[in-house]
């Protein structure tokens, strides 16, 4: 199974590379990079990412979308969004990290559905999303094939614990304890859920 | 102060762009990526990032070096670990993580230094720097301007030690509260050392 991440200008850079980290010790999933131009997409941090372009990506697969300071603008983007909510809809599983959900929010797929972002910016991304049921206190929230997580670390555990939710806690284990990381493996506990 | 981080094939993704989303939040730092080749150069994951050359660089300020399995080949390489050798030297800070000390090992200037590495890779890290005072048991060790970590995720760890060291702990705090990151803070204890 692919697993397509989708990049823009400012993302924020371990939002993206955390979850991906993870999701590619999955030895049966491969990564891909797009972005709605294609070519070398800039991180907030500066890092240049090569890309293929949206439009001719199949979006079949985990779509892995992270969030940073790119996503403020990118919500007012029609056809990011319009491109967004295409892939979302082609994607068997979607995972957002930070304000990623914010994106998906403005999607329309996430309202009426249970999701989270990053607590300090919950004002904003609840504005984003009026009609999504955003959790204050998690540290990531699965509804239906939807994953979104808090802000950029909680991007790690949320992938951890997609692997568990597929392949079972074991494998989620095994490969936290290859990256000497300890596992937050209790989504509904958020240390930073009075953090804004 | 320029962060300039070495890529090279077959990167372990996170092992760079944990330390180096850290070192990016110090509004002080920039991030630069270099390469022997310059180009792009991709990750053990896929990820395609664009980097200038590395002899065009200076190497002043600060050095990261990550690792990941592209180590394995490079100890041998020569040419690579005699330019790491003097962007080392030239360096005021050297931090590596995971195998990342490897190399940094087989260049000397880990000779009579304590260091430590990927606790599962630490046989073959020994056997590459056999005069270097290997620690079995650290998330992450200071010796001089040398840092160096355990495996992947603690590059996370040692680089909010290094910005803790620089700026003090309040500085570290509010940058792993920034990502939303509990922040394994105590340098000596390592809940990976025993499983190799």
């Amino acid at each position: 199974m692919k697993v397509n991440v989708v990049l823009f200008p400012d993302f924020e850079t371990l939002d993206a590379f955390g979850a991906a980290e993870i999701l590619s010790r999955v030895g049966e999933y491969g990564l891909r990079f797009f972005s709605a131009s294609g070519g070398l997409v800039v991180s907030r941090q500066g890092v240049r990412v090569a890309t293929e372009k949206q439009s001719d990506a199949d979006f079949a697969g985990i779509l892995l979308v992270p969030g940073g300071h790119g996503t403020r603008s990118l919500v007012k983007d029609a056809d990011f969004i319009g491109q967004l909510a295409g892939a979302a809809e082609k994607s068997q599983y979607c995972l957002t990290v930070c304000t990623g959900s914010a994106l998906l929010a403005k999607t329309g797929l996430l309202d009426g559905r249970r999701a989270t972002s990053n607590k300090k910016a919950m004002d904003w991304v609840k504005s984003v999303g009026p009609r999504v049921a955003w959790v204050d206190c998690a540290r990531w929230v699965v509804d239906g094939k939807f994953y979104t997580s808090s802000g950029v670390s909680a991007g790690i555990d949320m992938a951890l614990g997609f692997v568990s939710d597929r392949f079972g806690p074991e494998r989620a284990e095994s490969i936290a304890d290859g990256i000497e990381y300890l596992w937050n493996s209790d989504r509904d506990s958020d240390p930073f859920a009075d953090s804004r």
